[in-house]
């Protein structure tokens, strides 16, 4: 990973399973993350991109699942993928207001890998997620083309920056400055060691409720800054999870609703401006586009799926605290700024552990 | 199968494929149907039991889902098919007020079957659905005892009866006599031929909606009875759907939730309180109760899934016209009746076809 | 309306209910609609938009509710309807690859009227449905511009031309040609007399499958063209529902799941590939976008809704017929066409009652 | 309330809302609890009845919704609550097995209570949630009578006892012993001041994972213990939510599913075997059953629901820790036991602030 000094680095260690070589969404074969981050003044904003695998996604689909923990929210392609159970494109993550720019390059970009689609096959699912940075970030600008979109696919690798980058340029987190933050975990079962990673694009929350790993630091800090500047939460969180776990969808969605479990453990409350919305993959079974004879899916045994319960909640947790801990301070539309976690610790010399 | 007069009898022929041996849900490898009628004056009720296979379903569960079209129903057990794509019981159908009843003695039945349950492994999922008959039986009365419904799962064939048995003793349809149908069809796919039954508990719907194979016969009656003894509808329909398709719990739920085009083609608008349940269940794949390793899950292409959402259509369509032709008149609680539809067709001198 | 010809004037008349002034979805007080028709060779395609009141939606949204028949599709803004229940922007109908371009204008569009959006109040959640019009149009060309999008916003009106038209254009319905169909239903309560009306966009099935108020014209029309050009259907339907009849968001989303009824006796079997969505919602509560003390909903009681279920499957089926028989022979791309099914009956000489 | 020591009693002091008077789901007007506790050697288990309002349930329903956290359980009732966004039945908890017991029991109840039910009128949906007690309890014996649950139903009050009383006889939680808890949050709006309520039946967790407050409690527990006993979590929880705040079912169905993020922050990871379902009602609207002209339902702008989503939150980490900490030591079935949480604090001095 980059060498930006992440929750781990400061003492703070969540839950009880390893994590992966890279502690990242990364760790899950073949998956890569890439990021445009434009920052000029009252323009802080971006995109990021994951490739769920290195192949052609529309030729080799997914097992995937969505969940709305709450939809105040316009991420795009969830239909889709709860009917069919695939994910057949690249996901985007950008600012709300960009979401049609970013469909119709996501769009463009499959057109261009897969001439049939429109011509002797359907058509593409494309899949966009949002949260709103409208507070550092003038989005009614909509300075995210289609170029940035492109870019941003054809920019990824294993190595995940975090924090104020990307998508999360512009985003906030618990009063502070949020954006990217990634984490993972290993899983041993008795037929062998998976991963599961998890990607957040952190955009919610009130500083007076941030707990890191059950310390009410949030309420420390606040009571330091000694300023009553806390606004309404408006915010959403978008988390996308990755696992080379062999499981059916329902297995998966299972999985990823444990989504949950980790971000309520940092504090969140889950306010109703919240667009929260999870979107899960499993990289173990290939889906050919076209029609096959019956396949054969592998899939573990349900009393097998405590663990990545246990995995997906821990490693939830520590992405939002790494998007937190990572990112910096950023000063944008209108001069409204927000503050870096890591200043401030260091600032009113608060300690995590 | 039995001796009774079907809709194909009277040369209406549903769709375009071709059924199953006994044009039954039955024509699915190890389903047996079986039914306790209670027929006495006022009480005019009963048991449906319906085993999904020949052995320990508890030990060995089958690939199931469940649909709602309209939840103005008591169904138990659906919470846990949901969650874990599974049943791992027999189904019981029997009337509204009975479920307690007919839940306990499938506990019974399961314990009894199973004595490590509640010892070293957990509880089990009775599942159990019912139709309202109130209009024929003194359904406060609660007639169906522990004993009938251990009766019904013991008394299981591959012939069923349909009209007015068993949990359809007392129920109508398009306000007629209505009860048990069943129908299945054939579906060919390039790797093998399968089969998908229905059997219906029907008891919904007024005269004038009715709809046989498209042609307006409840009109027609309606207008020949010269009488306006239309009440409102009030009624429900259980629909259980087994095939040996090899399915996901996804692929299945989207094959029983076609259900519902032979319904309406029946003349259905799905009043508002109607409980309109589908539970299905897939014989392709036995899960273990017990942990094992990895599974390896047969599941067809999603391109082949067209003829099964065909033929359940087609299945459902006839089903319905089953219990309809084949139920007799009945005169229940008060001296309340319905007529039996073949009755009227010979004495109005309607044609079908 | 225009001078069309609709099935009425074919002497068929679907239901029991009395239809509104017009038999349209702008029969319901406040609803317009307008079209922008791209017809070009191979350019076959357009966009339809709905404005659901006259004033400002954003300020003033509706009580809505979606409903996912088969999730093929690409409908966007339906995790903000379901979670907070309300309609806030114009519907926009057009091709599948088109919805990025149809979201970007939407957006456009609404952060016009509403300088605040994303100033001093969030985003704005824009409602953009699809379907595939590949065989007819170079759907691969994203012919519909962001002008094209603005065009139909501002040219609605309570006059809908139907068939071949806006997003219609480039359409397919049981193997002929579709687009846009209309019909509405009059619900005379105790309490007043509402209104419920239907725009689909139809674009699915296959030609033997096509029922005309239960009369299996399709068959009849098939065995008369005396050729086997069926293809298997990959298509999908968009139905918009309007009513004025004070519901919640629940019951709103009991009524729209209806049109499933009328869909199925046109002859659906909802094949696979086929995005099939409702968007509905309800003129007679708005809900301001502005925080206010404890609100008051109108809403009928329950036992008041069948009628509503009838209405919309009524209107349904009658506005997929619409469509279908107003619909005008299109050749398109590489020269594929579609025969209009008013010219076939007339060539054949096909009855429709 | 009882003279039990609660967790707030210990210096606790869970969120930033104050609670009601009671601090029990009882401060909502109206709202009783009764328990029938059946204790005997093997026999460890019972009966808890909720009443929502102190009139005819049946004939004034309230507003109504439910949520599945995980659905490895046998709740019934859920669908009619979800299709027609009401409760017309007290609520009754109770072991996984006595589910048909339970049920008709209420059943019974509600037809002494309403003679037309099943004659003038339809049937009931009787509500009874459930969880496994099977390590302290003969679960197999069923010992639940139909007495008991009557018993319970007329025995409600205002005071709650908690721990191992009624349907918590014989639960576990966080492998110690478990069973009845609640909390009430007030909340301050423009408006008015509303309370929302929840009562737990607590039965899930494994000892290392349990939080209170944020604190590691669990894991200290553990290693003061010294010993490996840690079994499997195969629990659940089942969690009844009341309030007076005028919501829609859709309103409520948001609040309801906030208290995952209280549950959450007890160290749940809602494993597989669990069976974890939320019941919620509101009190402020009653819908009469018989048919009436349109209605006027209040109901709160979605701006004011925060609070309530903090506050069912808070009272939900609050129940279960009261759950935990008034639970007394219990030795049944087979000797099997659980410790007492007060207990081991006591015994090993761990402090909890």
């Amino acid at each position: 990973m980059s060498s930006q000094k992440r929750i781990r680095d400061y003492g703070v260690k969540v839950g009880k399973l390893e994590t992966g070589q890279y502690n990242s969404i990364t760790d899950v074969e073949g998956v890569t993350v890439g990021h445009v981050t434009i920052s000029d003044s009252g323009t802080q904003t971006g995109v990021t991109a994951i490739l769920p695998h290195q192949g052609n996604m529309f030729k080799q689909k997914l097992i995937a699942s969505t969940h709305v923990i709450n939809g105040f929210g316009k991420t795009m392609g969830t239909i889709q993928i709860n009917e069919l159970g695939t994910l057949e494109s690249p996901i985007i993550l950008t600012n709300t207001l960009s979401i049609g720019t970013a469909a119709n390059a996501l769009i463009g970009y499959m057109l261009e890998h897969n001439p049939e689609i429109g011509r002797t096959t359907g058509t593409i699912n494309p899949v966009v997620c949002e949260c709103n940075d409208m507070l550092l970030n003038d989005v009614r600008a909509r300075a995210v083309t289609h170029e940035h979109v492109i870019q941003a696919l054809n920019s990824t690798s294993k190595q995940v920056e975090e924090g104020s980058v990307g998508a999360g340029t512009g985003m906030l987190c618990y009063s502070l400055k949020g954006g990217i933050g990634t984490s993972s975990r290993l899983m041993n079962m008795d037929h062998g060691t998976y991963t599961i990673g998890v990607l957040v694009l952190s955009n919610f929350g009130i500083l007076s409720d941030l707990k890191v790993n059950g310390k009410a630091v949030g309420e420390e800090l606040k009571a330091s800054i000694l300023e009553s500047r806390e606004e309404k939460d408006k915010g959403s969180i978008i988390m996308i999870v990755a696992t080379d776990l062999p499981v059916t969808e329902r297995q998966l969605n299972r999985i990823i609703k444990r989504t949950i479990t980790g971000l309520s453990r940092t504090g969140s409350m889950i306010t109703t401006g919240s667009g929260e919305v999870v979107i899960g993959f499993s990289t173990a079974t290939k889906i050919p586009h076209e029609k096959t004879s019956v396949m054969s899916i592998p899939m573990i045994h349900e009393e097998d799926i405590d663990i990545a319960f246990r995995a997906i909640g821990e490693a939830t947790e520590e992405a939002v605290l790494n998007s937190l801990v990572t990112a910096t301070h950023v000063i944008g539309r209108d001069g409204n700024e927000r503050p870096a976690f890591k200043d401030l610790l260091k600032q009113y010399d608060i300690k995590l552990t």
